[in-house]
């Protein structure tokens, strides 16, 4: 096996999430996900600490984009808008392999008590990258918190119904994170 | 030592809170929960299935509050407003103890990335009771799942304010709570 391949990590994740769908994650050990991605186990731990920080792998990548566009949008923009902006930032980083994992991804999640607090923990994560960029714009609390909120549901809403359309839309993960966004827009109004 | 006395599972959490903060979450065996809290191992584990558990020891009676008090609010309330019934309810399960214990509990979940966790998933459990409860009365989604969300931002936001703010004040979990709701509401409507 070579020490180093182009797309080691793309293929670790993939491998682990075939292995979790296939034989539960309890029973999936790193050597197992190695090998499956044709990388040795040390080559694992250069990218991940243990086997459940391959499901979260991206969350800095991730924040680091929301923030970045939430932070680059222009400066009249709302609170919303700048999430907008971040989530179109964030969104362009998913490719085709982000999009086909997420069915599996979704039951990996939903078979272990494990991942779901993990998830969650990364939710976390992300909305508070978002609040800190949207606070660092001078958008005041509990606006920002809410704003950031809402960033977070529209990018699991928007990537649930991308990851689980038509294979044959070509579309990026970008609109349906905004019209997820859009419609949360329009709830926040009928709240009452 | 008793083999079974009133009041053990709010004393199990007080004593484990306690030595989470003094000694550490890691540091802490079940062991040493009992006999802080004057009872046998076997008693810990009539209540608690571990040790982390004890943290969001209440998670059931709370998300049970929250949708009984969401699904008895008057016929023609907005989905804020049985919101903010549930929040009424479950306010009222919250007593001395649970002020008391706030700032601790906020120390020793800061600090063990395995609480946080577990506390993520707790916020998600409320907000999927609440959602359901909204989901119930024919509030359409994502109108309830952002309601949902609204409410878990008013409790978690009321509870900080009311165990940090001034002993002296009487007052029970309601009224913060109801303050932080409506904070959200009005802050919805600044989104952009």
């Amino acid at each position: 096996m070579a020490r180093w391949q182009p797309g080691a990590q793309e293929r670790l994740v993939v491998a682990a999430v075939d292995l979790f769908t296939e034989q539960g994650y309890d029973a999936t050990t790193v050597a197992e996900i190695a090998a499956r991605a044709g990388v040795t186990r040390s080559t694992f731990f250069r990218y991940f600490s243990d086997k459940r920080e391959v499901l979260v792998a991206g969350q800095a990548t991730l924040s680091r984009l929301l923030a970045e566009g939430i932070a680059q949008a222009p400066q009249g923009a709302s609170p919303l808008e700048a999430v907008a902006a971040g989530l179109e930032r964030a969104s362009a980083a998913m490719g085709p392999v982000n999009r086909d994992l997420g069915p599996r991804l979704k039951a990996a999640i939903a078979a272990s008590a494990e991942l779901q607090e993990r998830d969650a923990l990364k939710n976390i994560g992300l909305a508070d990258a978002m609040r800190d960029a949207l606070s660092a714009r001078g958008v005041p609390d509990p606006t920002a918190h809410l704003a950031a909120e809402l960033g977070v549901l529209a990018f699991k809403r928007g990537y649930a119904r991308w990851s689980e359309g038509e294979r044959d839309d070509a579309t990026g993960l970008a609109p349906h994170a905004l019209a997820a966004l859009e419609e949360l827009r329009t709830a926040a109004g009928t709240l009452g």
